[in-house]
């Protein structure tokens, strides 16, 4: 057991990688079979493709299969490449439907029809259903395997029928109970069966105000639902409200992850990619970030426009320069503030896309105290170290754009979801670039009121 | 059931705050009985403290402790003050003992140990051992109620003590297996029982390779590890390898979900706050966010000086000032996209603190290709609409910026891991902030040099 542990002394420290460099397969064999499973999917995603073919094709039938399974599809999809086809067969039959369309979703459209041929009639069907719906959707992501009992059964018999039809079930723990129609009336636990009387009804243990989603309903608003209401498994049901699959909690801690990254790259000014850091060549890293540097550079073109316009004022007063960086790094940063709140808040639906005047009007008062403070903390050096009145432009400027900054990057999270845009998108970057053009207006505007220039 | 829909159309748009309003004691009443478990928690949150008193009061006893048990602990304080003692012990006394001991980190000290003394003896022991361990730590957050097994033990005999046992337990799906020194030596599930023959013995159904955590392991650690092996619950051992409690999914669900807020007030240079947005005043909303601003406008303060020293140069070239705010908005931009990027590497292991040299390499070559992207793209227009020399000055200070900012903003979120701070500090506004006077520095460098000024 000891060899599971996430920091045992004994295996972190002998790399599979030189192992792999030695070709003492015999070695590396052995130093594979120590490992424990989360070691040894952890070590294999560090490997380039070829040192990873090697140690994938030394595990035993079997493992191969659940390290197979718990593998991202980016790095299974790098295995098949340097594997036997029997071999890509039996490990693609052996994946959960549902993980098998993500795998199938990730390689090319020739590589997934070929891996669809070989796949048993059973296990056909099921995967094309899920590929009929939508990305993104819980359709996609169900497992269609499941067990469902029935509200006249005895808790006896539904322990049977789950003994029968459970072998193949992702999950056996949360049980939802149908009608001859198939539509879901109820859910029940496995915990429930068993602590109860073998006579009882399942209609009389049944829990009935049930939460479900459609097929078609978002993936992370299923997995957040999942989340906040604790379930083993969230149940799916069709257009006419018959069940068709169940959500399980481990599918939906996946979701949540893997939103978590592409929030988390939005956020960055990045494009979101499904491959881990350090898997990406250098090249595709720079091509995540290329296409947003240009958008904002762009944008950020327009400060110089401003500044031209204000090029006298700037020659009579060159000490207005001075004070540019930071005044737009303060509105960038009030902004970033507002939108990072107000993105966080919406993915959790702490606020709601109605709720956006009332933000809006709170982030007002929000950004004119900061702004206030701010301003109060810049008047006096500004003002012992150059003069009076350069100072009043200095903290009059970090009131207006402290205020505008913050409403501003409140708003825009909301802007983006009402065009139907991840709110994530409005990121710290963006924000900074858009409101230093107009924080340099709010500045040069204040200049020649106050300076007379 | 349909009431439990997340939008439902007949109950979304009745709020219980107006209810309250017009005081019809019978109609809120009513309408709280029609609603499900989730809508109701999610539009109690929504209320302000006396409303949400008014309509808390009217529940059911049961509905009310399901109700309370489901708010956030921030929620669960601001309850307890407008309700009479009697139903503040049931309250707490209902609670499962790790949420209890939540809801106590939340109050005052005082209010705290009038809680506690309330208690009934069985339930005290249990909440002061976990009030023992440390905050953020494994122990704090397990549930020290579970049902552990024998290896010798028949699968008939296991389910009958998880029927005896199981009743106070926070879970029955994922079942520990113990020696007599109650050491953990594996795990099976209910599943496992339930689908097997009755005589067969539990040590032959248990899994060996077994992931637990210790007491004071950091709970973002343990959840994730319950996250990535998709686990029911996660043993939780102390120092002499005992069994003392298991962490559950829908428990580490929620340690994510307030480990991925936390991380993302830091990324918007705020302190993280436990209260929904909604529920904070507009003064402690500017709280959250004063103290980064002030550091960050010191900060900022550096690019004033080292403007200042290059007075002279922005008097005889006035289009210098013009290109200012593009050029450091672009090298806080690549910054932000480095240091984004590697906070999320590093959250979820993608990278390991002893990866930063191979890092910073990789991200130099990102950052060189990024720089000579847009010094190039820089370089046309304004060669033609300005002069050709200022152009390479721009286009130069371009490369460089974006090659340093890069390198600088993925080496700081290591930093900070080597410091013990988290590297979500490492924000886009600090890095900003951060790289905007070397930014100039560099620029001001290629004017003198190549204008000879």
């Amino acid at each position: 057991m000891a060899a599971s542990l996430p920091n045992d002394p004994a295996t972190a420290h002998v790399p599979i990688a030189s192992l792999v460099r030695s070709e003492d397969t015999q070695a590396l064999s052995d130093h594979l079979a120590t490992m424990g499973m989360r070691d040894l999917v952890a070590e294999l995603a560090r490997l380039d493709d070829d040192a990873m073919g090697v140690a994938f094709r030394l595990l035993e039938r079997d493992r191969a299969a659940e390290v197979f399974e718990a593998l991202e599809p980016t790095y299974q999809q790098r295995l098949l490449g340097g594997l036997r086809a029997d071999r890509v067969v039996h490990l693609i039959e052996e994946l959960d439907p549902d993980d098998r369309v993500r795998l199938l979703d990730e390689v090319p459209a020739k590589v997934a029809n070929r891996l669809l041929a070989a796949l048993s009639p059973e296990e056909l069907t099921l995967t094309t259903t899920l590929l009929g719906y939508p990305e993104e959707s819980a359709g996609r992501l169900m497992s269609p395997e499941f067990v469902s009992l029935r509200a006249a059964m005895t808790v006896g018999e539904a322990l049977a029928k789950i003994r029968t039809d459970g072998v193949d079930a992702e999950t056996i723990y949360a049980l939802p109970v149908l009608d001859d129609e198939r539509h879901l009336i109820g859910v029940t636990g496995l915990r429930a069966l068993v602590v109860t009387d073998r006579d009882n009804l399942v209609g009389d243990l049944m829990n009935t105000d049930v939460k479900f989603v459609s097929t078609h309903a978002d993936q992370e608003v299923a997995a957040r639902l999942v989340s906040t209401e604790g379930l083993i498994a969230l149940p799916v049901v069709d257009a006419e409200q018959r069940l068709v699959g169940v959500l399980t909690v481990d599918d939906a801690m996946d979701v949540l992850a893997a939103e978590e990254s592409e929030d988390a790259a939005l956020q960055g000014a990045r494009t979101p990619a499904k491959t881990p850091y350090l898997a990406m060549s250098v090249v595709s890293i720079a091509r995540t970030r290329a296409l947003w540097l240009l958008v904002l550079i762009v944008a950020a073109a327009l400060t110089v426009n401003v500044l031209q316009v204000f090029e006298d004022s700037l020659a009579q007063v060159v000490a207005l320069a001075l004070f540019i960086p930071l005044l737009i790094d303060t509105g960038g940063n009030c902004g970033s503030q507002a939108s990072t709140s107000m993105v966080r808040a919406l993915a959790v639906a702490d606020v709601r896309p109605e709720d956006v005047r009332r933000v809006v009007w709170r982030e007002a008062r929000v950004g004119l105290m900061l702004g206030l403070m701010l301003g109060a903390a810049a008047f006096v050096p500004v003002a012992l170290i150059w003069e009076p009145n350069l100072a009043l432009v200095v903290a009059a400027t970090l009131v207006s754009i402290c205020t505008w900054a913050t409403m501003a990057g409140a708003a825009l999270p909301f802007v983006a979801r009402r065009l139907g845009i991840d709110p994530a998108v409005v990121s710290a970057p963006l924000i900074t670039t858009l409101v230093d053009a107009s924080g340099l207006l709010i500045y040069f505007g204040f200049a020649n009121l106050i300076l007379n220039i």
